[in-house]
């Protein structure tokens, strides 16, 4: 599980930010990549990266502003003209659908493969077996959302080692013993799981907020996370600025992070304002609140812990 | 009056090319820059030139393919967002004005701007005291337009040795003989316009193809131009595939221009199958029936006769 952010600059593209978007890579996990928001120009930066668009399952988009949304188009179709075949389904709040059939139906394109597009309301807006993906309003003029992404548990390992001290031999029974609380051997033997697995292995959680202004109420949404990914579209002493514009400073997402409890922050939607130079201040500003602050640039790639 | 080569691909961004756009840079003329066509990264593409979105004065769309037009929305609110304040004109199909006021307004994109769209008819669709534009259907599977931009002939130069020479001397009185046909000087002499002036200067003629087949009743709309904008999506010996997908190849785009007497042919929306060193091969094939042919590449300039 990584993330590779594709743009993360505020409003306008930049020689060195592009609008927002961001990959949650999950190849090991399910052989697929997530998207979060799809700025203009999305498509693009793939080209730089190690991502095939085909194997894009999932977008979700934070709110309807063209800087995240102005790139969908282009890169479905891209999606589908490249041979893609396998589902592809998109989140985000009420009108996604009409700008995305508006934008695919005026252009004749044609997929080849099914679209789904989920118009969502706040709280659980997916579950499988291996995810649970919320969402929670956030403050930004128009609805935004952010959005968690909840790893479920998985069962620990087999302890191979423990089980040849029983006498236990390797085959077909080592599945079952995994996969059943309690498994008869052919001697009449029970064996009892919890004796042969190792603890459960916590699922992770990530957390990527879309456009908004700070609040304490958007706390516990992000409880205990591994990673936050949080907007820092403005300094620490703009932060008259940040709330006109509905935006945050760096400290406002540091605050949440600390508060949170979470593992590590990136910040992200930087506005051009800021230069190269600046990038080290905007850092220092939000590491003295929360010290495990990073700041997105395009193409960096952050690893989630294993 | 020049060309800028914004986007020369076709269907989907490459590293090397990007989807189509071009620019036409009327600096001198009118101050102003005009579009053709408005591929996804347009304005990217524009960070890396000298224009500037708030001198685009008019956009011209030849067809409502995604990568002709995808770039429109993000473009429109850079141009607002940068504080653009003069008025902007898009011309194209039945379509297009949907395609825009959707997602305008589905981002809550407020223009800070003018904006009209004329959803234009084959024909005349504008003429000013510099210029008279018409457009011609194509043969696509979509409607899709050829443009042609024809300035109107300049007055010749005021030949002053010529008037020193009758004694006139220099003042407001120039300009009087440069403005009328006949003015009498202040000693009762008659001067007629025709004796002072030089020839009149003859109005260049650029036309610009959207995606197309190749067809004979093109060529006498792009007749004695100036310069030609002409796909060449495949090479000479792709004929049967451009014809299935609507698409021309680099001899068909020179035997228009040669047909047409034009005198420079400028190829563009080349497929991504051709590589850099492809490009000598598909110019050879068009030079053989058409010999100042040029192709474009991304980024590339191209001046049009003063
Ligand atoms: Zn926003
Ligand atoms: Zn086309």
């Amino acid at each position: 599980m990584e993330f590779i952010f594709l743009g993360t600059g505020a409003g306008v593209p930049s020689k060195k930010r592009n609008v927002t978007s961001i990959a949650l890579q999950l190849l090991q996990e399910r052989g697929a990549t997530w998207l979060i928001d799809c700025g203009e120009a999305t498509q693009h930066q793939i080209l730089n990266t190690s991502i095939r668009p085909r194997r894009i399952e999932k977008i979700f988009i934070t709110h309807l502003h063209g800087d995240h949304i102005f790139g969908l188009p282009g890169l479905l179709g891209s999606r589908s003209f490249q041979g893609g075949t396998t589902p592809l389904e998109i989140y985000g709040p009420r009108g996604i659908k009409a700008f995305i059939e508006t934008a695919l139906s005026i252009s004749s394109t044609r997929l080849t493969y099914d679209l789904q597009i989920h118009e969502i309301d706040e709280g659980k807006i997916y579950e499988d077996d291996q995810f649970t993906i919320t969402c929670k309003k956030l403050d930004h003029g128009i609805l935004s959302y952010g959005y968690s992404f909840e790893e479920k548990d998985k069962p620990g390992e087999l302890l191979v080692k423990q089980l040849q001290k029983s006498g236990i031999q390797p085959g077909p029974i080592y599945q079952q013993i995994k996969d059943n609380p309690r498994v008869m051997l052919e001697d009449g033997t029970m064996i009892e799981r919890e004796d042969y697995v190792g603890p459960p292995k916590k699922g992770r959680k990530v957390c990527v907020f879309g456009d908004t202004r700070f609040h304490e109420r958007f706390i516990p949404f992000v409880k205990d996370a591994d990673v936050l990914v949080h907007e820092a579209t403005f300094s620490e002493n703009e932060e008259t600025l940040a709330y006109n514009y509905y935006h945050s400073t760096t400290a406002q997402a540091a605050r949440i992070a600390q508060e949170g409890g979470v593992k590590q922050l990136i910040m992200t939607h930087i506005s051009s304002r800021y230069q190269d130079e600046d990038v080290n201040s905007l850092l220092n500003e939000a590491r003295t609140y929360f010290s495990n602050t990073d700041i997105a640039a395009d193409l960096k790639q952050f690893k989630v812990r294993d």
